[in-house]
């Protein structure tokens, strides 16, 4: 759902209670999830966004104080459309996605009553269980509802403020706030554009992983840094590499991006050919960083052969890179 | 300058009064500038960045109340250090470079006692007069004050906050402030991240331009919007360019991407293949959005006839994004 086009129309009472409109709850910026498919023991089961109606959650909208209501988007649904019996006459095969935020007062109260689901937690790697398109709602939702949570005061008079336009902007309410002279991004949720690049050794045949302190044991992943004003993504690649490792940096290449919603980071994932080999870890930026040869990675990657070390899982941008390499080098 | 690594070890007394150390001023947003070259009527005037130093800013330094001081790196300046004459102790051929901000009243004082100089004013094509590494520094550094201009409020709790790390970070004077626990963006500039997209028909020999309502009669230029939060850098082209222009896009490519400090955008340049043709423009967006042939664009930006249209100047990534196509299809 992404369809914001024309929500202004939309997003009113009809959108709100229609038949197939789907609410996803969270508390606290986790979303609300279920375990679905592996109760006859043939499957493992999966992790899957709980998808709501109206009337499972319409005794909290009205409480505006304790909760928050994020319009999602529309998605033009073409097997409603074509199930040919129209029940409503607003069944035009749209439909409308849209989160809600609850107090943990409310999210207690939800629990008791629906006592197969619960509230994903981080540490974040268990948002990556999610379908991809599940997690993309979830991304979109949460960078929204923690901007919320962080920006509830104008920034630049200091005011509180209102929350308009389904939840992406937010009004100072003093009257003569500057903020309010012009279009300025302090309304306006933030995202936050992150580099994560795959290091190549200038042989072709080794490339560089690290890892943090607070990672579990055994894990090296891509380094990575917040782009910085003024920077170009190819800048802060190549000073972010040298800050953490001392490497230095050659040819940058942009190969895809991932929305990550820590809260509201934009991870532009990049190739970096590396010019110089000699290790320097910044012991305050990350733990160990180290050159691991294809051999090595292919091991851990396609063998699954974890004893030596192991990356992030599938569905990040990370282990995306690395596979990218692999592939590529493959057909050097 | 960039490399801001251990800026903290530097950022002391004896950097801000060195010999070498430049300061680029700044009042309302805009740099200090002077005209260069071109006296004796052979060359152009060009516009170059004032380069001062401690002895010209000293008097305002001392009142923080009127002025914002900001970091912008250090840089390794070997003709400095082959020169031979080491003059100094700290005469190390390093060079740091800081932005400072005066208030009008300041700022007219300057202008009376320099009168070669003056503050470069928006529209905004003016600061692509600059040269591309002053224009660079320039974005850092307006980037930064913006942010100190429409920031100087905790937006989590509305208290006021205080500058640190050299202008990048702002801290909550309220002791208790959630935004102190943990690290949170509030703290940190923003970088809006932007798509900026060549958009080509499909049959590869026509690009669709637009113009807003504000821009110069006759100049036509890329589609371009914001990036949303939860999305990717190919979906946020997709979306806007059907948004602004009714355009379906198939395939996205990243090419490059400009810093452009209007305050705080990150442009990120793409190409994008249409997958339909009919142009239904959104009035609320845009003015107008047309197919360009080949021919048109060559004319126009090679042969610089501007008879029908024209285009941004060449040191804005949309100019770079048509030429690139024109000498992409060259080669087809
Ligand atoms: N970070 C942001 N800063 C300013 N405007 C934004 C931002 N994010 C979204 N917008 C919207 O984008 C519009 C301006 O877009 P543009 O015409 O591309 O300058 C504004 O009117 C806002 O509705
Ligand atoms: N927008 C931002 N949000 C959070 N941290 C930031 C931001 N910009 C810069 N930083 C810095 O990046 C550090 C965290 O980086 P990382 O280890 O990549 O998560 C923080 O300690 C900050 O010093």
């Amino acid at each position: 759902p992404n369809d914001k086009i024309e929500y202004e129309n939309y997003f009113s009472r009809t959108l709100l209670d229609r038949r197939t409109t789907v609410y996803i709850l969270f508390s606290n910026l986790n979303p609300l999830v279920t375990l679905s498919g592996g109760e006859d023991g043939s499957q493992q089961p999966e992790v899957r966004l709980c998808r709501l109606c109206h009337k499972d959650v319409k005794e909290y909208m009205s409480q505006t104080e304790k909760v928050t209501l994020i319009f999602l988007g529309v998605e033009l649904q073409l097997s409603t459309l074509n199930g040919g019996i129209l029940k409503e006459e607003d069944d035009d095969g749209l439909v409308a996605w849209f989160a809600l935020s609850i107090d943990s007062t409310f999210a207690e109260q939800f629990k008791q009553k629906h006592e197969d689901c619960y509230f994903l937690h981080p540490p974040m790697p268990a948002l990556l269980q999610l379908p991809e398109k599940e997690a993309g709602v979830v991304a979109q939702a949460r960078s929204v509802l923690a901007w919320h949570n962080r920006y509830q005061f104008c920034p630049t008079c200091g005011s509180a403020t209102k929350i308009e336009e389904g939840g992406y902007k937010t009004t100072c309410l003093k009257e003569d706030c500057l903020s309010l002279q012009g279009v300025h991004n302090t309304s306006y949720p933030r995202v936050d554009p992150v580099v994560i690049m795959q290091v190549l050794h200038p042989d072709g045949n080794q490339c560089l992983l690290g890892r943090q302190k607070r990672f579990p044991p055994g894990m090296f992943t891509c380094l990575a840094g917040f782009v910085e004003p003024g920077e170009t993504i190819e800048d802060a690649v190549r000073r972010e590499v040298e800050e953490e490792s001392g490497v230095k940096i050659g040819h940058v290449q942009y190969v895809s991006c991932q929305p990550w919603p820590m809260p509201s980071s934009l991870m532009i994932g990049c190739l970096a050919v590396a010019v110089s080999t000699e290790i320097r870890v910044d012991k305050n930026e990350i733990e160990d960083a180290r050159w691991f040869t294809r051999e090595q990675v292919v091991d851990v990657l396609i063998k699954g052969n974890q004893r030596s070390f192991f990356v992030p899982p599938s569905r990040a941008i990370a282990h995306q890179l690395i596979k990218h390499w692999i592939g590529m080098n493959a057909n050097l």
